[in-house]
């Protein structure tokens, strides 16, 4: 993590530096809630928004210009990475993503390609470019990505979204050693991709791990997961830049996933933030966790819900504000906008 | 709870009596992965299997005659009982359970009938007669069940399954007096329900809590479901039986989910048992917890993470052993066999 006092409140935050007020962004800020995000998604398909650096950028600063946010987060999403590595992905309407060729036995891992991301996933890079610039004289940080290799290979082995990661799961206790294979080359691209992105001008990076903590108990997390994110970890913290580790369900073994890496701790909505910061220990920033779908009641009751984060924060260095998960694209705009201004007053030092 | 010392495994262990060995039966354990059931299922429907007594008690006793299990459940599902609400539920193929006329205002709770599960639900209550008496000779005990408020509240509003309980968490957020209202008509149903399988001869009975931990924190669990699954256990203590208080995805407040009722706690496989056990206190037995994926590995795999689940529960009194969620339908029948074989032979005392 980088050494120098930052000024954005963000960045401070991050590396748990005292704040004038405590930072929000939001998972998925830009996004289908957002009426100019709609104009743009009925003209061009989400692989288009994503793969058009004009595009992605436009997008990205969306929810910045409507909103008075700490963060932007490039657009993206977490799959194209395993275009590169070989495995045929499209974006189905009304279905989400869809692998044709998925993962079923090991000799298809041996066939994975690891490819690096400038020549693969260039456009992204090509956005971060844009939006760096962009948002240099607004003082605003951007946020880079990627997903955790757990997360990934479900997709890959799943085909697609899964209620219960049976085939993934089966395919993990069945064949252990493949699974680390996999995983091994799932970290080599992820490493590589999240270090372009620094090295394209993101100031922090965030890993999501959406699924480990949903499929996995705490010794299966520790055997077939930890291992994996910390060499990712440990790989990419040569960028020097504040690193957040994004995990849901994994209440039972925060400790754990604190343990595998990151700065900031991004906890789901599932675990209060004194329970979570006891957990992880007070040496990490934590980010979170308002559950999502309290931004679809009236504006007196979301506010209750917003307090009881507040209060749970207390104001202590190293809070940023999020949500537990990516905001729902039926949440009505002026939430957002009531809760961005909201967070900032009630949290002036 | 009953006072007079039982005499089998099952019985005696949600007591924490000392046992012979340790107990097992495994949730969903009459289902797709058994020829005997898919023979059935290809010339009935769910519905028919559920509403006819001699076909769901069949199906009840086909894991019982193929493997040495210690207890049986009812077949049967958790949703009927919102048919007699005046809830339209059917069974669609490849989709599961589909709601005709999903709640989605105040007025549909208003609208909400509470009938006797003697007018509405006679075809379980007659299948546990059925069963009870086939099982006595055997002295293998029948556990009845139902869903828990909040989990039936969910599939009223979602109208079927969800992967993020967006309306009925936003209907909750948004309108607690009527969330209110209908988790309060939901207690008074399930609690009759559940009062007329234990006179029809159940010996045990389940609550499915299987998606209050998945979808809420800690206080909205408080807040929206504890109170009302404080008032249903209250209810079904005039039983006299043991109850079992079943919970998924809940690790982040497990204290809460014993503290709201149950004699024995099942647990999910997020959670290692000591922990859990740490959490509720050592005054409750614990079902649980392998993960079910397991059995689609090897048996020498399978073999390691059932020993895990046994050096966790470390023959402790008040272990029953089972799955941390439903069997999957893929598992191999000759896993099961040696699963329940070897739990047996390795906790012999």
């Amino acid at each position: 993590m980088m050494q120098t006092e930052p000024t954005s409140r963000f960045m401070r935050a991050c590396q748990r530096y005292p704040v004038d007020a405590t930072p929000i962004w939001l998972m998925r800020q830009a996004g289908r809630y957002m009426q100019e995000y709609r104009d743009l998604r009925s003209r061009y398909s989400m692989l288009d928004l994503i793969t058009t650096p004009e595009l992605a950028a436009q997008v990205t600063m969306q929810p910045i210009n409507a909103f008075d946010l700490d963060a932007a987060i490039i657009f993206a999403d977490i799959l194209p990475p395993l275009m590169g590595m070989g495995l045929q992905l499209d974006f189905v309407a009304g279905k989400g993503p869809v692998i044709g060729n998925p993962i079923s036995e090991r000799r298809h891992v041996d066939q994975l390609r690891t490819p690096s991301a400038r020549e693969t996933l260039s456009p992204t890079l090509e956005a971060i470019q844009i939006v760096a610039n962009e948002l240099k004289p607004k003082g605003i940080p951007l946020i880079g990505f990627a997903g955790a290799p757990f997360t990934l290979a479900c997709y890959a082995i799943e085909g697609g979204g899964s209620k219960d990661y049976a085939k993934a799961k089966a395919f993990m206790y069945r064949e252990p050693v493949a699974w680390g294979r996999l995983m091994e080359k799932l970290v080599a691209v992820q490493a590589d991709y999240l270090i372009q992105q620094a090295q394209s001008g993101a100031q922090a990076l965030q890993v999501f791990d959406s699924w480990a903590g949903l499929a996995l108990g705490k010794q299966a997390y520790q055997r077939y997961v930890a291992p994996y994110n910390k060499i990712l970890f440990e790989k990419i913290s040569s960028t020097r830049l504040p690193i957040i580790h994004f995990s849901t369900g994994a209440s039972a073994y925060l400790e754990d996933v604190a343990d595998s890496g990151g700065d900031v701790i991004s906890v789901d909505f599932r675990i209060p933030l004194r329970d979570a910061w006891d957990k992880i220990g007070s040496q990490r920033a934590i980010q979170g966790n308002l559950d999502p779908m309290t931004l679809l009641a009236p504006w007196e009751n979301l506010k209750g819900y917003i307090d009881e984060v507040l209060q749970q924060a207390d104001n202590r260095v190293g809070h940023i504000f999020n949500l537990g998960q990516g905001i729902h694209r039926t949440t009505p705009v002026e939430n957002v906008k009531r809760m961005v201004d909201y967070v900032h007053e009630q949290t002036r030092r």
